[in-house]
């Protein structure tokens, strides 16, 4: 299936917002076989989305737009559909309803404009917009679909996965079954990775397609299968996941779709461990992406970020000698402030980095992007050094990554 | 002037990679009134490239493109572009001698398809792009101009500003001269900023312009200007900027264009103060803003996460007592972690936060999205309560922001 999408605004042509909608739908589409043929930006004005809409049911199946439907705005994108759809205006009752029910929930009085989003065309059919008080509009031309979203990501990606593309699925292909599985792998470049499945990938069944899908880091592999009959789609993708996984083997990271970090914390939760964190380079961020993940109260005791190598010494209890004759980049440095955050904060498990993150402090010896790295588990610690490429916060993000990653790998090991 | 942007990337339909070039394009063009009126992401097909260019030349006056040059598959972008403009490939010997250079600097070795970027059409010239070994390519048509850029970012956005936009005023506005002045305001909404300044802005000269840029905690006005005499744009530029700053009045947060992180470290610095922070909901990630400035170890000293109450009573010196009554969301408590991790770090000021970032945690009392905060200084210190709605990446956000512009201004006030 072919789809066209066309994102409606003008704070998109001036730089301000940034459009992550119509990566989310390109992605959710996917593993279905659907295609995205083109995505169009275009600013609130009549003509404009009108002829994009006309280029769009030319080239693609299913159009969707995304924005252009705010209260202030409505008019415009709304006029644009009618023109190309025919209809007129009318006051829905059920779409005034829910854009009440919305509003309540939001705890904010009701204006005109807001109670005019229940004007929708004739032409159309709705629905309703549990998470936002744009109502969702599906035209019809021929064979043709046009489905309207609002552009807030939130209200998008919810109201698309859990009704418009089920709608569309429905469709046009009511008797798919659909399944995406994920694994990822680490220590290994895409294209050594690739040469190595290639032989496995080519002899996959026409319905099963592998997708690369490298990160900073790790390389995450998504087997995706489309098929008539739901218990042999099943059957095979168990299979070929059970092959992809053996061909990984040792390069094996996870065996689905998680952040290294909420890996962390499950394989830690299973083992009844606690973890803390001693940052100097990473300032944080390694504690900052363990505890983004809901949940994480129950490993993570707490971090030190010792900037200063007066909070190494005086509060991780890192030798000042130490620091003097090795620099505070160095092995024995990350190890001691890893045992001492351990201690600390009364942790089994602990991650420990001092790096040169730049753009300033970097010498001959230890260029900027140097990072010395530590984790400790019950079984002991293990210290290293990377040379990242990049800026500050590039180098940040390796770090961070890297660490997570090689702590979830010697607690598997526990 | 007219400008619209093709992005050429199979990566970008299918969702790997998000464009964010293209906002990038239009907010250094705004200043000077060039307007971005179209964004056409393309896959790396021949004839949808074609039609595209050839779409967008009818449209606007300069098209921009970024993208589908990389080695692997240049030839069809290469191909498109000379179906339209003419010309035949040549190898160029300037733009091979960059690829050298910069494969070089990268230390990689240069294989064929790298050394084929130096083939390029006769029918254009060329801007070395010092950033990559995707040669810049400049086309004419009649008045028209397209530039064809590489697709990675830090490549497009060093280019452009240094090079290729340059360029483009030099075409075709080769007598205006630019300023734009950015202030930022605090605890005011945009409608009632807006009507604030209402009739000032009506009261501005035509070539200048005010652009309200909302984030979250702050807004960051814009004053654009564009005149063909530099001394006489100046004059004005600095008497408005003037007037905008009385008028904002109380609202003001900073005079110019910079992060609250690092306008923290700079009004720090200048007095000569260390900061530290404890975080509890933030888990690290205000120690992490700050620490992502270049140049913030003259200034911060380190930080304290204290996730589990273990750690804010055994490392920040809370009191348990205060902990069981009041709990750890509470004002005594974001009080004594801040002090504590002040007298822990050797610091003068400090940032505490104790919250409930959810999805779980929240009470009838304490909801998900409670956050209590505190600033200290040596001046004393401050704590205050806060509801932030949306989910947790969002509400640590706007914990991280509220906090460094409270410091900022307990600062400033010293």
């Amino acid at each position: 299936m072919n789809v066209s999408i066309i994102v409606i605004g003008d704070e998109l042509l001036i730089g301000q917002v940034t459009d992550t909608n119509s990566g989310f739908l390109a992605r959710t589409m996917r593993p279905a076989g659907w295609t995205v043929v083109d995505v169009d930006v275009v600013p609130d004005d009549n003509s404009r989305i009108r002829n994009a809409v006309l280029e769009a049911l030319d080239r693609a199946d299913v159009v969707l737009t995304t924005g252009g439907l705010g209260p202030t705005k409505d008019d415009i994108t709304k006029q644009a559909l009618m023109d190309v759809f025919g209809g007129e205006l009318y006051r829905d009752a059920e779409v005034e309803a829910n854009v009440r029910e919305v509003v309540g929930k939001r705890g904010i009085r009701l204006n005109s404009l807001t109670a005019d989003q229940a004007l929708v065309p004739t032409s159309c059919s709705v629905i309703q917009n549990r998470l936002g008080t744009a109502p969702i509009m599906v035209f019809s031309k021929g064979t043709k679909t046009l489905v309207a979203m609002p552009g807030v990501p939130f209200e998008t990606r919810g109201m698309f996965t859990t009704e418009v593309f089920p709608m569309l699925l429905q469709r046009y292909a009511p008797d798919v079954a659909l399944r995406s599985d994920v694994i990822q792998a680490i220590d290994i470049t895409e294209s050594d990775l690739a040469i190595r499945l290639s032989s496995w990938e080519e002899s996959l069944p026409s319905y099963m397609h592998l997708a690369y899908l490298p990160q900073p880091g790790l390389i995450r592999l998504r087997l995706d299968g489309s098929h008539a009959d739901r218990a042999a789609l099943d059957a095979m993708m168990d299979r070929c996941r059970e092959e992809l996984i053996t061909l990984v083997g040792d390069n094996l990271f996870a065996d689905k779709d998680m952040t290294p970090a909420a890996c962390l914390i499950e394989l830690l939760a299973a083992r009844g461990l606690k973890v803390a964190t001693a940052e100097s380079c990473t300032g944080g961020s390694v504690s900052a992406a363990i505890t983004s993940v809901p949940g994480a109260s129950a490993v993570m005791q707490g971090a030190v970020v010792s900037y200063s190598n007066d909070v190494k010494t005086g509060v991780l209890g890192v030798d000042p000698l130490i620091i003097e004759t090795e620099g505070a980049v160095s092995a024995p440095v990350v190890e001691q402030m890893a045992a001492g955050v351990a201690r600390l904060c009364g942790a089994d498990c602990a991650i420990a980095t001092s790096g040169v993150a730049g753009p300033g402090g970097g010498t001959p010896d230890k260029p900027v992007g140097t990072v010395w790295m530590c984790v400790l588990t019950p079984a002991g610690s293990h210290s290293w050094c990377c040379r990242f490429p990049g800026d500050r916060a590039r180098i940040v993000d390796r770090t961070v990554m890297t660490t997570l990653i090689r702590l979830c790998m010697a607690v598997k090991k526990l």
